[in-house]
């Protein structure tokens, strides 16, 4: 995905409940020298996506995964490289998104996301919906 | 900007009340052959960053522009370059944003941003707010 590489995006940790990627601040500063919005939304997205792609591919669920909706509080100018946290909002969520795909085709899971500051609390928070779709 | 530079950010028009920006879909492409969630939002943000900051210009205020916190919703894929149009929610808030910024020093402003679809309806929409701090 091209503008994955853009962003410079590596996966830092998966643990299976948890997502967290990086990104360095070089290829995503704004005009301010701090991190541009768009990147920030973009690698908590993708952190999001990644999230319920793997935990799909886990359950031996073959399936697409979109973005459906997601709020975004940009609380703090982030002045270092770029590190995104994702996990479902209530984790007993994740068995009735298997479920829905496994019977009618069709899950839906509420992830949130955040971007920390190094000196601790959240530059950005992000609350999401990802659907899925099994591959027939 | 290293992030609009990957996007293939262009300007396609800017009439004072609306801006609207363009990008391929090739740099913004995502796995499943359309454009990438966090490349639609970044368009859309920049779109409505660049209306702020030229509407600022214009009027002759220096101010630091920063969105605040912005909803979006994914409708459609788009298989297709990605044009983003950005306005005032409200064209009335535009002077209310100046008294902010020429009285206090601050000021902002609620913007509605989409991505249309070729055939007609929105691909994606956002709701944001952006905020501004009069350089001194």
């Amino acid at each position: 995905m091209p503008p994955v590489a853009a962003l410079g995006v590596r996966v830092v940790e998966e643990d299976g409940t948890r997502l967290r990627l990086s990104a360095p601040l070089s290829a995503n500063v704004n005009d301010k020298g701090c991190a541009f919005g768009g990147s920030l939304v973009s690698l908590m997205t993708l952190a999001g996506w990644g999230l319920v792609v793997s935990r799909l591919h886990a359950a031996g669920i073959a399936a697409d995964v979109f973005v459906a909706d997601s709020q975004v509080r940009y609380l703090a100018p982030l002045y270092a490289d770029l590190l995104a946290e994702a996990e479902a909002a209530d984790p007993e969520d994740w068995e009735a998104m298997f479920e829905g795909l496994r019977g009618r085709g069709r899950g839906r899971i509420a992830i949130e996301a955040c971007v920390p500051l190094p000196e601790g609390g959240p530059a950005c928070t992000m609350q999401a919906r990802f659907a899925a779709i099994a591959k027939r």
